[in-house]
């Protein structure tokens, strides 16, 4: 007969094979920093692990100076990361604005606010930081690909849903052209767009 | 005779009316959040706190993309802030060059990683968020100025002394001509660069 104590092993054993990697996940979880020359890994560990970040915009109210504005972001449902940032803005705030008036915009993540940099300082090659440039675009809130990012954002900011109705909050994501990555000594890690966005696939 | 819950009360009031400017300081040291009706507080609180945040440029590498970047900050010793960040950057970073080209820049800090949003979302509105926007310049290492700028450097960032020399880090300041505190619901509050900078003097 089978003692308790091994049907709890087993029970541990197979709840510990569920994670990071589910056989049916189609997406990695990186649940780990990877290692500084695992580059595109690094770079979707970090968009996956973070919540918000500084979406930079060519400011229409202060004649074409670089406006950056926190905001936070998700690039999938926890686990099941994309790689893509949505974002849920209201044109009551510039960022939207200028966004429809001139598309080009950066996105700007920083190790620094998980925690894994320890005392290393934020400015430290070694404390990971990513700057994803692209085209800032509305996306169709009758979509499927809304509902994907209406998901995403709600399970990782869940105070979204009870956001006033009245602001009208439009969901945006970044078209990514161009990935910015430091996450070690030497000088950023050339990644291509599609290298990060079929990273784990 | 005085209740003890009257007196506490009172110690309470006391306690209050001594935050956030101490009567003895030049400079105010502002330990605690002000209230939200406290913009040029709030601001100087946000900058004075936080070491790290988003420099974005119009990006000569990219087209004239704006370019957000990860970088550290001061804005004084500990203690005894002057609301001006400033910026200890390599040539060999992107963004020292773009500002060299176009001194048009943002510079962009949250109250998130502070811990004092509590569970509010980064992007609610009574989690601070500031955006200082103005010119980056280069601070001539000659100057009084450079000294200061050194030592506030230096003190909130101790690593940065022992940074390679053969990167020829240089200072850089941010003179800030527009700003945009959003601390609460209802919109960016109205401060001007003086009122922000001439806090508490």
């Amino acid at each position: 007969m089978l003692s308790p104590a091994y049907l709890v092993f087993v029970a541990a054993f197979l709840l510990a094979l569920r994670h990071p990697v589910p056989a049916f996940a189609a997406r990695p979880i990186i649940a780990r920093k990877p290692a500084p020359s695992e580059a595109a890994a690094t770079a979707r560990w970090l968009a996956s692990q973070n919540t918000w970040g500084v979406l930079s915009t060519i400011s229409s109210n202060l004649n074409g100076a670089p406006f950056g504005n926190v905001v936070s972001y998700s690039d999938g449902v926890p686990g099941k990361s994309h790689g893509i940032p949505y974002f849920y803005l209201t044109m009551l705030d510039p960022t939207a604005r200028d966004a429809l008036e001139d598309e080009r915009t950066s996105f700007t993540i920083s190790e620094f606010p998980l925690g894994t940099c320890g005392k290393i300082d934020p400015e430290n090659p070694t404390c990971a930081k990513l700057t994803l440039t692209g085209k800032l675009k509305l996306v169709d809130l009758q979509s499927s690909e809304a509902e994907l990012a209406k998901s995403a954002l709600f399970t990782k900011h869940p105070e979204m849903k009870d956001w006033p109705k009245n602001h009208h909050f439009q969901i945006f994501k970044l078209e990514i052209e161009n990935i910015f990555l430091i996450d070690w000594f030497g000088g950023p890690k050339p990644i291509t767009p599609s290298e990060y966005l079929e990273y784990g696939k």
